[in-house]
Parts: structure tokens; sequence; C-alpha cells
């Protein structure tokens, strides 16, 4: 299949979530992909599954000459199926994203937003459930206070270094990236262990030992 | 009009959000009207816009002579129209608010609660529907913890400098405050720009240029 | 009643709440009892009332010989009306928490978890219902990162020091550890002082004083 | 002896440290006594034993109708013998301390300041060799910023509940403060325990085994 | 006197001092322009005074293009009397400064460097005596870890906004920088206002009410 | 060279420090060797070379069956030439070392102690010139509060995962560990690289442009 279609990525979205993916990693010894826990959906059922977009952005203390500049031109030359993914590097005072930017992406086939930073615009972005994962909400708008400095490089989010490119999975557990080098590992073993999880659940609701059950799947 | 008259505050509650107005003191160069992202409603469609009475808490550890004087008089005192403004001073060892309080508070006139601190008998203050910010919430009350020491002085809220009679906006996406003397100019500018941002947010989902909208229109 | 019956913790989940409990706490001089704000519910109507089953997880950087084995044997050992308790001492590198657990947790009889740490799985767990209190949600698995260390020992969870045995209520307000020693006392005047607050709520919501409820009947 | 002469305090300071007091306070079940490892000594042999003078500072942002009115009172009125004690809640906008307030208390027989907060002027107070403990310097003078809200009330330093009166002890390692109803007990087990610690260092400097001295002797 | 000349400098240096340039600024509403205390100086003696060039550095994640580009553009271009200004933006993951930067810096003229963020090669540093402040030290070099993004912009340093060319004075009570807008007035203040502490001085090491000595002199 | 001897880790700590051993391992991909800038020497020449001996240390809220069991147990059987390292996962709430452990483990050939936590017994360690690096110091005794869970085993200092038997190095810049996989070839380059840095100092110092340098020796 395409791995830059929509199909693709609607498929990860349905079959698999963060929690195996992050399991199935784990095991290929990449531990440090899930972000911090203080990265959180905007909407309880918002999902993202999509390719990295990458920006750095970097507080500010005067307008900068060309105010939005390299935001537009990442904006503008999206491809379909990416995920704009942000970093203010710690800086809360303003909010890198918004109703309107929220509107141009999906219009241009842009699958979500991830910040490490924070949103505005809320109810706009709610409204059109459009999924955003960020630190929180602030009406502080990022003009002469936040600006990006970088597009298309690699960047730390929540403690996780994101490459442009890197596949980004988002649920109610949180957010990860996959590296594209072991991006087709990660997903054939994480659909078989789906599987598995499902046998396991009912014999435990059933009342078995957990211990037993450990023994004889190797799951908890 | 009445600028202390409900009509007011509800025209702007209705016609307004906080994003809008945040930026309208920007270009003010009113840059640090804008609290902490940590302080959020207590339930979803919470929104306040009313006049600040501000209160100063700090901790205590021994039971004051007279314990929720200051607090008893700010809230016997309440003019319709206001919303409690308090400061823990970063304190989280107890909630300065609770449903009682809320339920006298609504009785009055007051048209919500902002707190830069703790809220507690949660399922009470929901279920009545009335508006409090905080930073969370506890069960641990603030008798013997912490006590109010001023009223109707200036006060730090989320980083904000609020002073008594300021105009207090509050929605999903945050709180700010908006100082007497530019509170006319800053109403009527952001009633401009929000028809604004209704023609750009049409034209983007059209799938434009975000670059020529923000040449053609300078709003992003 | 048979303090350790489910129609003993359904009939305190039904009539009382934490903040009740807290205040009467703090009467008899217990003023430690309730833990940190961040420690917040999986869902909104999520409450535990039960005895507390505490385990101490510590990081760990290799996988330890008999990887979950305490971890197993509280949950097989675990008694119906107990409370999982695990702090996870500050670190938020995973959880040790997840549906599977929950699943069969609930089996046993077990009526919730509390976590200062964080939960995994979150779509399982919020479908069955399964009542988890935790400072937050990640996908990342415990497995090589946290292990449990000891059970059945006495925790901090939140600033609270949690012995196994005590007591555990938690609603929308928080969590809070009532010790086996007061336990008794605890409840009996909870329940004396959720009648006093209804008649208070009446009175102040008809527009009385706060001051004049206040000198009457001393409830705030 | 005269336990609030100068003599009393000098003697425990000749004689005593921190770590000793600190451990003979934990056998008596007082274990919340040592105040955060961030109020340090502003120069390396700084040291204090004396009677605490509290004072409960806050941050306002105003000037008040009569700035500094309650810290003048406290140190007009201090006895000698006593150490004042100041937490500034948390608050790091101001030093609460300076020089000339320091040559005024040596001047009337304080023994030295502890601040939940910060200090300034710090090379004239080195000068003069008057020991401060502080959270850290700056040139930020209180006024307008903070001030004293009540004295002689009980206050929270990093941690610990201090009273007006207890007894402080502070060194290299830190700062305590002794309860004053266990003052005698506590002085007197701690004179002992010191003699016993010089016996175990020499049989520990000539190589023994840590066990066996653990075992012989029950210290470490 | 020629405000970008040596001899300028040294005069502030050798009369003045932080703790009373801020008190003047505060006079004048001034009110934010001293560095937050937790950037100290490398050594105890360590002082600047000079002009601020600025800096703005930011997390990279892999080696730049050009490597060091704009730190060596403002290193070679470096006035006399100016020092080197650079804010991490709260990354403490390497070190922007060290050793041979010092070396360098003083060579031409440089009068110190102040970091938000961390130095190293703390040794060389302290050898030659080059004043340098900072939030810490770190082996961890600055290559492909961190890279200055933008020089002589505004920048925020400790909670302090810094424009390129602001008079930066530091010492061990902390940093501050002045506004070239108000430098004259302020210098000419500070110097008339420490005549006036060394009176009071002598008065409260006297004995005297501290109180007298505020309503006299107005100096605290 | 006998790698376990004294002479091999004195020739180290008089040859090398430890930016040029962070430079070294950065080239070699190893970049996470640095632990946080938070953990400084007891005393401002404090240096240490050896091998980690690894401690993992857990908060408990009453007396473990056999306290001190394992650090007896580690400390009896150190190898000369070792470095105790401890973490107290985040803890500040007692020291986990002090001048006992310290004077027996000089007696046994120990090196040194690293703490991701607190020490004390301050005057008694600096007396004796133990080097010992940690994040702080307090009164307060480990019995009770803290106690040490394995020995021997992976953990993670200051943000750097350190194994039993790395080779520790530490100096007034901080703290690192080399892996011992790496040890010979990090050794080797290391004191490559110091003969270049002594040429670039002279150069700079006599006043050359810092770009020419970079360009002719790579070094900055």
């Amino acid at each position: 299949m395409d791995k830059h279609s929509a199909e693709y990525y609607d498929g990860i979205q349905e079959r698999l979530y963060t929690a195996v993916i992050a399991d199935v990693m784990d095991e290929l010894g990449y531990v440090r992909q899930v972000m911090s826990y203080e990265i959180r959906p905007l909407f309880d059922d918002a999902k993202i599954v999509g390719r990295a977009a990458t920006m750095l952005a970097a507080e500010v203390y005067e307008l900068p000459a060309k105010p939005f500049d390299l935001v537009m031109q990442l904006l503008d030359e999206l491809v379909p199926g990416e995920v704009v993914c942000c970093t203010q590097q710690g800086s809360t005072r303003a909010a890198t994203w918004g109703e309107l930017l929220s509107t141009h992406t999906r219009a241009r086939g842009g699958r979500g937003t991830v910040l490490d930073g924070l949103t505005r615009d809320s109810w706009g972005i709610i409204d059109i459930r459009y999924p955003v994962f960020a630190r929180g909400l602030t009406p502080a708008d990022s003009k002469g206070r936040i600006d990006v400095m970088a597009i298309r490089v690699p960047i730390e989010m929540g403690g996780v270094l994101v490459h442009d490119g890197d596949l980004i999975v988002a649920d109610y557990d949180g957010v990860l990236a996959v590296p594209q080098a072991i991006e087709d590992e990660v997903i054939a073993k994480a659909l078989e262990k789906v599987s598995g999880e499902n046998v396991v659940r009912e014999i435990l609701a059933a009342g078995a030992s957990i211990r037993q059950v450990f023994k004889d799947y190797g799951i908890l």
C-alpha cells in the first residue's frame, strides 16, 4: 500500500493504538519515542496518524521582519497526510496554533497538529473536529512573542526527538513518533500483538490468575 | 450603555471571545494581560464577563482570630456584575472557593470566580452551572491553611496584574483582564476584528494559500 | 455493618463526598490526608471507596529477573473491596497501570486504582467504567522502566502517607486517605455534617448575608 | 542555665551541629523539622543558634499605606538572642532582607536571619559576618513587591512549620527548628550522641567493617 | 565622559552596585530590570559593567550547516566595552560559553558574559578572572545541541527584556539591565543614593530605632 | 596499564578534565553521558576518577526490617578504585551519604561519591577532603526516609544511565560517565585533544579572529 496515502493512515488509525505501538518499539530497543504525558488532545476522541512536518519556534521580543514567514511556507507546501509538529521550546507565553491555521491545514489534506506548546481558538477547532494535541490553551497570539525559526529540521517534542517524515500516532493515551527506518516492522508487529491482547482480556475478565495468564501469554 | 449592567456584560459574552480581545490589547501595547494556561474552567462551556473584585490570600498555620472575615466582607458587599478574583500566591494546600460561596455569589448577582488557586465542591458548582476558573480541585478546606489578607487591592493572577474593577473575560481558551482605562477602545476594536476573521475563515476553508490570505487581510 | 463489605463501601460512596470527609479529619487534627490536586480521575464520574492495597514502584534500567512479580502477587491475592494504590515516586517515564490489570482487578472485586503516577489503555478502562485516578496518561509501558519493589508497605501518594488498609475515598474533587484508627469517628461525623450543609445551601440561595449564615451555622 | 542567654546559644553552637540534632528529633518522632536543602548560608562558616521571631510576607502590587510597618515593629522590639525568620511564600521577586536590617539586628542582639526567600546587599552582610540563610540573592528591593503581613505567627519555611520562639539551628548542612516543648530533651540527647560518633569515626578510619560497626554501635 | 569608554564603565563598577541601581530604576517605574536570582557569578568577586551584545540560542538536533556561525560573527565584531549576553531559552542541555571564547573576548576588550544558560571550562575561566554569570556549569558542549539563531536582537534573560546596547551591571547580588533611555538619570541618582546609605548605616550600627531612622531618612 | 589501579585513575585525573572527555564522547555519538548541572561538588577543588559502584534508593515510610543492609553490603565489599554512585530518584527528603560513610569508603580505597540526591555532615567530609558530588546538603538522615533497594544495577543519575563499572569523571564543570565499551578510545582521543586546545588558547589570547582560528583548527 502507498505509505503516503490516506488509506494507509486511516488503516492504522482504525486498527492500532498508541500503547501497542509503544510496546513494539520498546521490544525493538526504541525506548524514547513517547512524548511527555503533558501533551494532551483538545477533545476526547481526537486521533492522529500521519507524517511529521516539523517546525522549531523560539521566543522573540520584537516583531520579526517577515512575521509568520516560515509557518506560511510550511503550510502552503504541506503534503496531504502530513501532521504539523511544532515545539515552542518550553515557552508558554503564547499559542503557535489556532483556528484559521487548522481550517487551512484541513483544506490541504493535513491530518492534525501536535504542539510542544499551546494552541488557541479552541471552540473553532473543536467545532470542525480538527485534531490538535498540545500542552494547553491560551488566548495569547504568537505575534511578537514566538516565531518559527526553522522548518523541516529535527526537533524535540515532549522529550522525543522527531524527524521530518516520522510517522506520528496520537490518541487519548498520548503521542508518539515512529522513525521511518522501523515503520514497516513496527506496524506489522503491532497488528499481531493486538490479536493476542483480545484473547487475554477475555480470560482475565473471567477471573483467572494474572500470574497464570502472564506465564501462558507473556502479556500484562 | 451602562457599563455595569448585565446587558453590557452579556453582550460582550455573546459577541466576543478571549483570543480576539487579547489580540486587540496586543496591538495597543498591553501584552501581559493573559493569565497562565494552567488556570482552566471547571466545566467546558463556562464563560465569564464581569468586573474584578480582588482578594489576596496567604498561607496561615493557626486559625486566625476572625477566620473568613475579609471573604465575608467582600461577598456581602459584592456589586452585581462582579467576578470574584482570588490569588493563593502559589499555594495549592487548600481550596479558597466552594459550593456555598458560589450559591451566595450567584444570589447576589456575581458573574463567576477566577482563582489563581484551587476550588472544591465541584459537583455542587457544576450542578448550578456557576462558572469557576482555577488551577485545580481539592477536597481540602482553606480553614487554618489559607486566609484572605486583603481585599480590593491589586493582585497577580497567573502572571497578570489585576486591579479591582478590571474587566475580566474568560472562556475555554483562558482568562484575561482588560484595564478600565482601555476598555472602551478594546471592546470597539474587538467587535470590528471579529467580522474580518469570518471572511478569512471561508476563504481558507476553500483551500486558498495562507501566504496570499495573510497578504490580503493581515490576519492569521 | 461489616467494614469490609461492598454494602459498607457503597453506602459511603452514595452518601458522602471527599470535601466533607476532609473537613471532619481537619477538625480531628488529621490535616495531611488529601492528595495533591494533580491526581485526577480518568473519567468525570469516577468514584472510589475502598481499602488501600499499597505498592511502591521505582525506576529500573534493565529488565528485572522476575518482571511484574510483586504486582502479580498483590493482584492475585487482592481482597474484595480493596483499592490498588501505587506510587511511581515522581517518575513519569511509563504507566504502571492499564486495561488488562483493570479487567483482572474488577473480576476479583477490587474497587478502583489510585496512582501517584500514570496509567495507559485509557479507552479500554473508560469502556468498562473502572475508576482510575492518576497524574496522567502515557502509551509507554512500565516493562524495563519502572518496577514494583515492595507491596503492602506505607507509601507517600501526592503528599499523603498511605498505609495498607487505609480507607481511600476519591471523587471529582480529589483523593484522600482515612487512617483506620479514626475511620468510625470520621464517617459518623461526616454524615452529620452533610445534613447541616443542605440547610445552609437553601438559605444562601435565597440571598442571605454570608456573615449572618456563618454566625448562625458555623459553616461556609 | 538561662535558656534565653547568649551563653546558652553559644554553648549549643560550639558543641552541636544540625545533623545530630535532626537525628535526635527523628528518634522522638519529630520528622518534619529540617528545612529544604535550597535554603543556604550566605557565607560558608555562617552558623546560627537562637529563637525564632517570625514574619509572614506576601506579594503586593501597590505601595502599602505604611510600608515596612510590621518589619520595623518586629525589629525595634526584637529580644536579644532572637533569629529573624521570614517566609516570602514562594515569591522570588525581591529581597526582604539587606545590609541595613542586618546592621540594626546585630546592634540589638539578634543572632541571624533565616529566609524562605531572598536577601540582598551581600557584600555588606558578608563584611560584618552577620549570618543569613536564604534561597538566594537579588538586587531587587521588596518595596512595592513584597510586604510583611503578620508577625509572631506560625509560618512555613522550606517545608517546616516554625512557631515564634522555636529554637533555630543553622550551619553548612542546613537549617532546622526545634519546638520549645522538646528543646531540653533534644539538647541533652544530642550532646550524648556526639560523643558516640567520635568513637565510631576512629574505628572506621582504621578500616573496620561498616556492618560490624553498625552492629556494635548502632550508628552510621 | 565618553559613555563607551573603559573609564566610564570602571567608574560605575567602583562606585556603584546592583542594589542601589535597582532601587533607582524602581523609583522611575522600571520594575522588571533585575534577572532571576538563579543567574550567579562563576567566582565570588566577579563583577561586570558594560553594554549588552545579545545572542538568542535555541536547541538543535542535527549539526547546523555552519555551526557557530553567528557566535563567531558577534565575537569577531565585538566592540570594546561590550558584554556578551546569551539566552538558551530554558535549555540546560549544554554550555554556550567556555574558556576559549572567554580568552578571545577579553583580548577584544569585552568586559564579561551573562548567560541565561550554562558555561563550561570553569577552571580556565576562573584562572584568567574573566567574569561570567550563568545558571550553572556543564561539561557538555553546545555543538549539535544548541546554536545561536539570531544576534543583536531583543532577548529575555532571567525574566528581563534585554536590548542590544543596554547597560549591564552584575555583582554578587545579581544581574540587571539599564535601558539606554534612562541610563544617565539612573547613574546620577544612584551616586546620590549611595552617600545617603553610608550615613544611615552608622546610625543603625549605634543601636538606633529602625522606625526612627526610616522616618528621618526614608531608607531601609 | 592496569585499568583498575590507582595509577590509572590518577593519571586521568591529572591530565584530563570533564569537558574534553564529553567532547570526545559526543564525536563517538555518546551524547547523553553528562549529568544535570545541578549535581555539584561539595568543595571547589573536589575531583573524582574511578569506577561506578551503583545503588538505587527509594523513599520508605517505616523502618525497613534490616535498615542500611544493602549500603553496608556494597561498602564492605567495595573494590579499591570504585566511586559510590547513588540515586535517590528525585527525593530530597534526606541525605543518603555522610561523614562516617566517607571515612569508611576512603579507608577501603574508594575514590569518591556521586549522588543524584543529598549528603550531610559537610564539615566532616570537607575536613578530610573526601570528594562528594550531590544536589545539595541536609541535616536530615535517611533512616526511615530513604533506603537502598538494589545495588550493582543500572541507575539513572542526573539524566544519565550509569552502569556498575562505568568510568566516572567529575570536576568543577560537572560529572559524566564513560561506558566501559568505549573507555580506551575515549581516553586516548581526549589526551590528543588536550594538546590541540593549548595551541589555540595562545593564538586567541593574542587577539586572533575566532572565525579564522575555528577554520584553521576546528576547535572553539
